[in-house]
C-alpha cells in the first residue's frame, strides 16, 4: 500500500490582506447559552482568527457553532447552547479576513483539469462507479487503523443480517474502529441477536419469523435492564457474537444518544439528547474518519459536529467522511445539511459491510 | 356529511372459553424500570384481563408495554422504565384467554366478501388510487373536529414550503388540531420562515438561497433563547404566520422531543427522550385520529404508543392514524414496527396539506 | 394573468470570433444511418451554423444528432438513423465558432444576483418548495393553451386513480392538450377503467379487487383488437370517461409507442420503436410545453427528442419541459441524460393532475 | 455442496373431482389476434387441460396468454397477437377443473411450520437479511451451471462500474450464463466502455467526466452501424473486455430490445417490440432461472412471460427467478405485476454482481 495522507498546504500569511487585516472583534456572553448578536458561525473548512496580530486556527471545529477566544494562542469552538457568562465570542459574517476572520477552503485542493462545461450523470446516485471509492476506503481505512481515529456511526439495518453483523464485528476485531455511535435500536437488535439469532423477532439468517418473536427485543432489553450494563448482560447471557459484544472485547467506546423511538432503553443509553451530542463530540474531535450507516438521524448529527480537517500531532489532515444508505435521499441529506466533504455510496450496507470484511482482515 | 363511527362489538363473554378462564396471574417489581419474567406484552388491539371474576378492558393502551393490575376494576398500561416497585405485573404470553388474557381483533370487523385467491397490486404504494382515502379522511376530520382529539405529527417537510405551511396553519385556525408533535426543526424553521420567509436560508416561496441564509435559523433559535419561550419569541419578533403562530394562538398544545440533530434548542424542546415520550403520549392516550406527515422518527415514536382503539364517554371506537410521505419504504416502516391499523398515502406532504386546507377550510 | 414569454437576445453577430468564424465543414454520407467521423452532435441549446458567411440557426433540434446542411438558409437535424446517402452533415466538435459552429446558451439568461459560495439545499427533491412553480406552471398553462402547443407524456399511474384520471380528461376537455404521448399501459387502463371502472382489476376509486379482475385488461385488449381502433372500441362499448376519450372527442392527437412490456396491444400502437420515435418527433417539433408525469422510459425519450427552444412564427422561444414523479431519482434521471432545462416536482402525480385542474379549469 | 431441486409432486388424478371432470372447451379463432370471449387466461403455475379425458400439461408456459389445444397430448401458450384463425382456444375462468381446468399452485409447496398471527417485518425491503438468498443463490447457479438454463436480464447500471462490468463478464467466461436480455443501452455503454472505458463519458473507474465524453455513446453506436454487427465491431475496434464480448466469445445468445429510448441504434437491436418479446420468450421457454439486475422494463417483461415452472427431460422442476435492484419499488413491482415467486434483493448491482464473482468463479 501506497497511500498517502494529502499535504496541508497552510494559507499564505504573507499575503497583503492578511497582513493588513485587523484582530477579530470579540463580544462577551451575558447570558449562559445564548449568544451576542452578529456572532461568527463555523463551517466544516479550516478557520483562522486574527488575534494579537497573529493567525490561530480552530482546533477540534465543527460547523454552525460559535468561536470563543481563550486567550491569545487558542479559541474554542462552541454549540450556543454551552455558551457560558464572560465567554469572549467572536464577531463579522465576513470569511475573506477583512474582519479577522479567514475561512480557508484551499488546504487540500490540488491542481484540477480543465472540464467540459457539459456532461452527463454530475451528480451521485445508484448509477455512480463505485469501484474507486471502495479501493480508495480500503487504503484509507488500513492506514487510519493505525494512524487515525475511525467512528463508526451505525443504524439497525447493519445488524438485521447475519453476515452483515459478522463482517462489522470482524472489522472491529481486526482494529478498524476506535469508536462506535448509534442509537438503543442498534444496540438492542444487535444483543437480540446474540441471545436469539433474530432480529425484532425475525432470525437473522434464516428469516423465519419466531413463534413469540415480537418478545425478543422486550425480553433482551428487561434483561439488560436488570443487569445494570450490558458488560454484565453480555456475561451473563454469555453473548459471544456481534458488534455490541465485539466492542466490549476490545476497549472500543461505545456512545449511544437516545430517542423517542426508543424501547427499554439499554442502561447505556444517554437520555438527555444534548449530553448526547457532548458525548459524540468527545469522539468527533479525534476522529480523522467517520463511516456512517444506514442512520440519517445519526448520521446527520455526527456529520454536523465533524469538520472536514483535524490537527494531528500539530498537523492539519483531511476528515474522511462516508456515507452508505440505500436511498440517494439519505446519503445526499448529509451533503444538504452542510456536510459537503462526504463520500456518498449508494447500496445496501449489507452488502458493503461484507466488502469491507473480504478486503480488510484477511 | 352522514359520517358515522364503526360501532363497536364487545366480545361475547358469556362464551365457554371466556367463563371458564383462570383469572390473570400477576408478579411483583422488585426493581424500578425491571420487568418480571415471562410478563404480558401488549398489542395495539383492545385486550381484557380476567380480574377476580370479571373482564377489564385496557384503557389508554400502546404496543409493546406491560399490564399493571391497580384494582379489580382498573389495569394501568405502562412502559418497562415507568414501572415501580410493588406494581403487579400481568404474567402470560397466550391472548387466547387460557391465562386470563384475552386480545380481542374483531371488534371493528365486519363481513368481507370473499376475494380471489390472486390479485395485482395488493400493497399500497404511488401507485394506489388515493381518492377514497382522501375523501374518508375529510369526513374523520370534520367528524372529529368537534367529537375527537386530533394530534399531527410533523416533519420540517411540513414548512419547507409556503402553501404547505399556510395551509397547515389554515388548519389549525379553523379547528382541525388539538395537538402537534414533533421536534426541534420544524419548530425552528416554521419560525424561521416567519422571521425571514426562509427554511435554512431558502425562501420558501421563490426558492431563492439568501445571502448570509445560513445563519438564519442559528439566528432565529439564538433569538428564542434570549426570548426564553416560544410565545416570548413571537411577541418579540413581531411573527404572525406559520404553524407555530397559529398553536400557539390557538392554544393547542405543542410537544417538543428532542434529538440528537438538534441546533439551539428552542426553549421548549424537552431534551430528556424519555420525558419527552411520556409528554407525548399524554396526548396520544386521549388521540382519537393521529396524522403524521414526512417524519420516520416522530411517526414511528408516536405509532408505538397508539392504539387501534380509544375509550371515549365508555364507549370503545377506533383510532384513525394516517401516515403520509413520498417513501413507500417511510410509511411501510411504521406498518413494519407493528402499527397495522395505519392508512398510508405516498405523495408529497405539501400537496397533501394544500388538498385538506382546500376540502376542509371553506 | 399577466404572463409574458421571456425574449429571446439573438447573439450579437457583429462580435469579432462570429465575423471572422470561417464556414462550416461537411462532409457527405456515403452509407444510409451511418455518419462521417468528427461529426458534431447537437445540444439542447440554439445552434448557429456559418454557411457561405450567413449564421443559419437550426430548427427544430434536439440533442444528440447530427446536422445536415440542406441550403444556404436551411439546416436540418437529424438522427444517425435517418440520415441518407448524399446528406451533407456538419463536421467539428468545437461550440465557439472557431470552425463555423456557434452553441448559444445565453438566450433567455438574465442577470442573476450574486449568490453565496455555500447555501444548503442546492439540489431539488421532496423538501423543495414547490408552490411557486405550481403558479409558474398555472400562468404558462394559460398562456400555452392559446398559443403554445401543449404535449403530455403519461405513465399509467396517471390512471390508477379516479379523482387523477378525471382530473386529466378535464383538463384536456379544456383545451390544456394537443399531443398525447404513452405507451400502451396508460391506454389500456384507461380504457379497463372506462370499461370496468377499474385498473388492473382494482377499482379505481374504492380500492376493491374485482372478482376475475385480472382478467379486465386482458378483455379490454381483446375487444379493442376485435373492435380494430380505439375510435370503434369506444363506440361499441360505450365508454364516455377517460383520458383517451377526451382525447378522441377533442381530437387530441395520441401517439403509443410499443415497449416489450406490452400486453395485446391496442389497435393503434406503434411496434417499431424507431416508428414510434419519429412519431413522437413530429410533435416534440411542435412543442412548446412538455409536460411528464411517472413514467420514466417515456419521459426520457421525449425529453432527449426536446430542445430547450422552439422557433414559433419566426421568433425565438423557450421550451418549458416538466417532470413530475414521486421518485428524486426519476425526476433527476432526465436531468442527468442531459435534459438540463427540466422543472422538476417530487410528488404524487394524483396530487398533481388534481392541483391542476382546480386551478385550471374553473 | 448439496443441493438438490425439490422434487415436484403431481396432483392426485385419481381424486374424484378430476375424475368427473368435464374435458375443456374450446372455441374456434376467427380473426387473427383477437381471441373468442370467455377464453382462459394462463397465470405463472402448473396448468393441466382435460383433453379426451386425459390430464394435458401446458408446457412453456407463461401468464396472461391464452390456451390452444393442439392435439389430445398436447397444449400451446400463446399471446393473443400471435392467435391464427383456426387456433382452438381453451374456454372457461374457473381453475378447480369444474371446466376441465386444473390450475395447481401446491407442486413445490413442502409443510409449513405454524406462524404467529403477528410478526415484524413481514415485506421484502433493504432491511431483509439476504446472506441465506445469497447462499441459496450460490449453490442455485452452481447447479444450473450444467443442468439449467441461465437468463440474464440486464440493465445499464450493470455495466456503469468497472468492477461490476468485469465480474458480470466473469461470471459469462465461468459458464454462468446461457443467454443474456437487455437493450440498446446496456449493450453500447459496455461497449463504449470496451472502448473508452467510460459510460456516457464517465470512466467506469475513476469517474472522472472524459473531454467530449458525451460523444463517446454516439461515437460507438455509429462505429458500430458502420461495422454492420457487434461481432463485427468488437473485432475492428479490438474490443476484448466486457459483458457484450464475452458472450460473444462463448457464444452466448444475446436478446437486445428496442424502446423509444434509444440513441442508435446497435445493428442487433430488434426494433418491433413484439418480434423482440419472440425472440425474449424463445430463451425464458427455457430458462430454469432468471436473474434481473436493475431494470424495471426489461424485468418486468421477462417476469411476465416466465411460469413458476420449467418441463426439463420430462420432468416438471421449479424457476428461480430474482430481481436485484437498489429500490424496493421496482423489485416489488415485479411482484405486483404478477410474478409472485420472484426472489427479490434490494441493494446495489454493482456489489450483487461482484459477490457473485467472489463466490463462484474462482
Amino acid at each position: 500500500m501506497n497511500f498517502e495522507l494529502p499535504k496541508y498546504k497552510k494559507p499564505n500569511f504573507e499575503k497583503a490582506h492578511l497582513v493588513s487585516a485587523p484582530n477579530v472583534k470579540t463580544e462577551t456572553v451575558i447570558k449562559d447559552g445564548v449568544c451576542p448578536e452578529h456572532y461568527h458561525g463555523t463551517t466544516i473548512y479550516p478557520e483562522y482568527f486574527k488575534i494579537e496580530g497573529k493567525w490561530v486556527l480552530a482546533k477540534e471545529s465543527r460547523m454552525d457553532c460559535v468561536v470563543v477566544v481563550k486567550d491569545s494562542h487558542e479559541v474554542e469552538v462552541k454549540e450556543f447552547r454551552n455558551l457560558k457568562v464572560g465567554d469572549k465570542v467572536v464577531i463579522g459574517r465576513t470569511e475573506d479576513a477583512s474582519e479577522g476572520i479567514y475561512v480557508y477552503v484551499d488546504g487540500f485542493t490540488g491542481e484540477e483539469a480543465g472540464r467540459d462545461v457539459f456532461a452527463f450523470r454530475s451528480g451521485r446516485s445508484r448509477e455512480t462507479a463505485y469501484s474507486k471509492d471502495y479501493d480508495s476506503l480500503y487504503d484509507v481505512l488500513r492506514h487510519e487503523k493505525e494512524k487515525g481515529y475511525i467512528v463508526w456511526v451505525l443504524g439497525p439495518a447493519a445488524v438485521f443480517d447475519h453476515d452483515a453483523r459478522s463482517a462489522m464485528a470482524a472489522l472491529i476485531d481486526h482494529g478498524y474502529a476506535h469508536a462506535l455511535l448509534g442509537g438503543n435500536a442498534v444496540a438492542t437488535h444487535d444483543l437480540e441477536a446474540g441471545l436469539f439469532n433474530t432480529a425484532l423477532g425475525q432470525d437473522i439468517y434464516t428469516q423465519e419469523s419466531r413463534k413469540d418473536g415480537h418478545y425478543h427485543h422486550l425480553d433482551l432489553l428487561n434483561k439488560a435492564r436488570r443487569a445494570g450494563s450490558i458488560e454484565k448482560l453480555i456475561e451473563e447471557e454469555n453473548i459471544n457474537t456481534g458488534i455490541i459484544h465485539a466492542c466490549v472485547k476490545n476497549n472500543v467506546p461505545i456512545v449511544l444518544g437516545g430517542s423517542i423511538r426508543d424501547d427499554g432503553p439499554l442502561p447505556i443509553v444517554i437520555s438527555d439528547v444534548y449530553k448526547a451530542q457532548d458525548a459524540m463530540r468527545y469522539h468527533t474531535k479525534k476522529a480523522t474518519t467517520v463511516i456512517c450507516l444506514a442512520t440519517q438521524l445519526h448520521s446527520i448529527a455526527t456529520g454536523n459536529m465533524t469538520p472536514s480537517y483535524q490537527v494531528v500531532n500539530g498537523e492539519v489532515r483531511p476528515v474522511y467522511i462516508y456515507s452508505i444508505d440505500v436511498s440517494e435521499f439519505a446519503v445526499n441529506k448529509l451533503r444538504d445539511r452542510g456536510t459537503l466533504e462526504v463520500t456518498t455510496i449508494v447500496t445496501n450496507v449489507q452488502d458493503f459491510l461484507v466488502n469491507l470484511k473480504n478486503n480488510l482482515t484477511k
